[in-house]
């Protein structure tokens, strides 16, 4: 097969995508070639369009084509308020909710020592350089309510309050519309320990 | 977002691949830029390759580099079989086997008239011309066992036996260590049809 050598090398490159193995990958190769050579030009300049234009905002660490994002620029947010997310989709989710108005900082991943992901991985020290600038009066935490998020806002959270920087979490609770038969226990737990007077 | 035109244009391309959808695209995109950037360049340089070098072997339709194929090339293989599958993989199969040393003609798809798949999109007046070289005592038909994979082997016999064309067909039956109480009753049936005497 020497002389099929760029679609040997397309499936090869198409294994290295998340969650595609060699049966797919030879999959999306075929289909590409036999049935839509447009999307594989297409995909083929995005990807170099990107790798090449992408970068990290110098403040809050996300995806951008410019030096310093949309976001971080928009003069109406609230400089004094940092929330913390794992990735920019978090970053979206909240966004969506209309209720926060101040900026953002994105780790794009969380600690992970068993995957060998440390502070180093998640832009810890831009981070800590980020909530110091003088203008952040609170940092919110809104890292995944998983083992991981949890484990990296505990991290975060000790770091930040030595330094003396207010560091609040997301609240836990029963989420809207959730019936208490179908809420596990330790969600149930937590919100009667954070219940509210009314 | 629209600052971000190149991280929207490569989800949005990552979406054409088959089987991937919004979030998974998302999280293709997400991954490449954060984790494997080398992997971006090389699957977008893999692709432009594959498109612009990649064609149809003239003589058996599969997918090559050089205007005819090295199987094709091949002047240790019988000119006198020809072997009809629906894609390269398919081909692939056989030639592991060992038990074929003919030559090949890949459809690169089968008949399928609900999906708008008719005689034209499986190369069938290539396949037809290619049988009449003049070479071909026999066509063997390796299409799959499905439904549509028949209909196809139906439709490419009958045109070729009205030519006057021998045709074969691989043979169905219980597969090799299969146990009949976990064999469907369909291939026992068509096993006992086609028993052989030994």
């Amino acid at each position: 097969m020497k002389k099929n050598g760029s679609l040997e090398a397309l499936s090869e490159a198409l294994r290295r995508l998340p969650g595609v193995g060699p049966k797919s990958a030879q999959r999306m190769a075929y289909h590409l070639l036999q049935h839509d050579r447009a999307a594989a030009s297409e995909l083929g300049h995005a990807l170099l369009n990107a790798v090449d234009r992408i970068q990290h905002c110098a403040s809050c660490n996300t995806f951008t084509e410019t030096e310093i994002c949309e976001t971080c620029l928009d003069p109406s947010r609230d400089a004094s308020q940092l929330c913390v997310v794992e990735t920019p989709t978090d970053q979206m989710m909240i966004e969506q909710t209309l209720m926060y108005k101040g900026l953002y900082f994105v780790l794009m991943g969380r600690l992970s020592p068993l995957d060998g992901i440390g502070p180093k991985d998640i832009y810890f020290d831009k981070l800590m350089h980020r909530a110091a600038n003088g203008l952040v009066q609170e940092v919110v935490l809104a890292t995944n309510f998983t083992n991981e998020g949890e484990a990296t806002a505990h991290y975060i959270s000790e770091t930040l309050k030595a330094r003396g920087v207010k560091v609040s979490r997301l609240a836990r609770g029963v989420p809207v519309g959730g019936e208490l038969e179908y809420v596990d226990p330790g969600t149930i737990a937590r919100a009667m320990l954070d219940r509210r007077t009314t």
